[in-house]
């Protein structure tokens, strides 16, 4: 076994879901995540932890939904309990194709996941954390050799999580006492209001409310937008590939709208309710490790040198007890480049210049 | 997909487990039995059942077991939950590696089964079914081709199962109303009274009390034997081939053993206690799909033209309400070839010549 799979299970269960003996562990196994799994169980057998593994198969599940007549039931209570009963979930995802449930129905896949909402609740109540296995179908839908994206995954995801938490904690510290962020880049002037917002320090652990491996993004609940925006980053929405979206936002709404590729999607995404023409999030991308766009937006979103906004619902995380935030079926993630001729200011302050934030070396 | 692999899932979900809408179903997936998973998956959705998925891996249970220190939780909540509240479990075999567990010190595996009895007890609890999918593995510990294995596997699954339980149904009711069966064939003079025992009928269907697939068998418990027998068909217990096993009986109990090969694991067994030096079963192979040794005791108990005797525990459903039946804590089947100069009689009536029931044709 390759000594990164044994260091990226080290890492899942001790830094990320922090099991601890005792613990009653959920492992849920993609079709290509087997190795990691054998990885996995060996350090949840040495801290002592009890585990369930759970099958995730995009083929069965394509097979399941397209025959069923689509009167679900109702969180069916035998896996309701497994959750209910479990301290954390530890999700391996490790498709062996990514279209592997293309042909099924969108209403479909929708109602189930909706019948399944409690269910769905149940897990993210628990320490749950979501990585993933290196597979040849993950390496084709990155445009990249198989040895070349496992090298890509683990220098994402091997890093040295406690530092970055740390880099990450200035970030946040100077959102948190901030109250206007200004992006300056090509096709970008952007206003953000962030008074009496918190930021989230996404360190890659549930003790920082993180649950992603690899993470590595500080991100907030903007309240007011001025300005444009262009995401010249690709991102795969609902199947069709979005380009350089460019949006017009006054008073914290999108009025104007344009994409050199998936305008229709974007429309369409516009058009879900009130909530999805507002932001839900900025969020600055700050992992290193992560140096390329591999259109998957567990690693996306948190690439340094980028930016991204959410079109829709906000995190409760950040924001003060009792005020609601933006709400909408929604949240999609769009990406900014921000290395080249742009600024990341906060109260007038540069914070980030070309990609490089200010306590960095060279700036 | 080969059509039989769909029709596998059919006999499992509907012949054997009886699946209705609505029943919460345990899918427990081995590592090589996928394509079963995805057929069975459809059948599911088709009878609208709810479903969760588990994956049962050699590779993950050894790491696991390996790396605990062996002081294992007692039934941990979140995994008899499932169970306790699953209408069905349906165990679909399929290893890639029958020695994946090799190197796990049998103590500790037992020591972790011991730790579980409760979560046993809940799946033993709910209408399950084992069955198996054909591996590249499996065919080896057959000594067959693939392809080779894979007609076999199916010949002995893929039976009209309604017929079978209707002639197996008659030999039921000779047992059932007979108080003494003698055993004639090489190396076999064998008298055992079954006055006041009932027969099952295990007609792979839950619906007979049957939780194999394929089954195909007719067995009750024994009260008292007297004489010997030998088992020559050959049988791996606990990793050791037994062959041309010979026991003398007097009553009930064995008096004299030896064996062709094996004779210290049949002296350990034995051993165990005293319910292992009695019967606890005797089954009559009766199905004509199953027809050579696969060293794999779903099919191999169920072969036509043989029968088998267990050491040691008896099933409860062969005893008179309130009577205990032999107890041990092992349960070893060995099977005797009836195929060539045998008979099988029930109170001086011969049943059963050469492996031909009378009823059959030619006899």
């Amino acid at each position: 076994m390759d000594d990164r799979i044994r260091e990226h299970a080290e890492v899942l269960v001790d830094w990320s879901a922090r099991v601890e003996s005792g613990d009653d562990v959920v492992l849920s196994v993609d079709e290509g995540a087997h190795e990691l799994a054998v990885a996995v169980a060996e350090a949840l057998g040495e801290r002592g932890a009890n585990l369930v593994s759970v099958y995730h198969s995009a083929e069965i599940q394509r097979a399941y939904l397209r025959a069923h007549d689509s009167d679900f039931a109702d969180d069916p209570e035998f896996e309701r309990a497994l959750y209910d009963n479990a301290d954390a979930v530890l999700v391996l995802k490790g498709t062996r194709n990514t279209a592997g449930t293309a042909d099924v129905p969108d209403d479909r896949q929708q109602t189930f996941a909706r019948a399944r909402e409690g269910v769905r609740e149940a897990r993210l109540a628990t320490d749950w954390v979501k990585t993933l296995h290196p597979t040849r179908a993950l390496a084709q839908q990155a445009g990249m050799a198989f040895e070349e994206y496992r090298d890509f995954v683990y220098d994402a995801t091997l890093r040295d999580w406690e530092s970055l938490a740390t880099e990450m904690d200035r970030l946040k510290t100077i959102l948190d006492d901030g109250s206007e962020v200004h992006i300056d880049a090509p096709g970008t002037d952007l206003t953000l209001s962030i008074e009496n917002r918190t930021a989230v320090n996404s360190a890659a652990s549930v003790d920082y409310d993180s649950h992603n491996l690899p993470s590595g993004e500080v991100f907030t609940a903007p309240a007011g937008v001025e300005g444009e925006v262009t995401f010249d980053v690709p991102m795969t929405v609902r199947g069709t590939t979005l380009r350089d979206v460019h949006l017009v936002f006054e008073d914290g709404e999108v009025v104007e709208h344009e994409a050199a590729a998936g305008e229709e999607t974007v429309e369409a995404l516009l058009s879900t309710d009130d909530g999805a023409r507002r932001l839900g999030e900025l969020g600055v991308g700050m992992n290193r490790g992560i140096d390329r766009y591999t259109d998957n937006i567990l690693f996306d979103e948190k690439m340094a040198e980028t930016v991204h906004l959410a079109l829709g619902r906000a995190y409760d995380a950040c924001l003060p007890d009792g005020e609601a935030g933006n709400e909408s079926a929604i949240h999609v993630d769009l990406i900014a480049d921000m290395s080249e001729d742009t600024t990341l200011s906060v109260d007038g302050e540069v914070i980030q210049r070309d990609g490089v934030f200010r306590w960095e070396d060279g700036v």
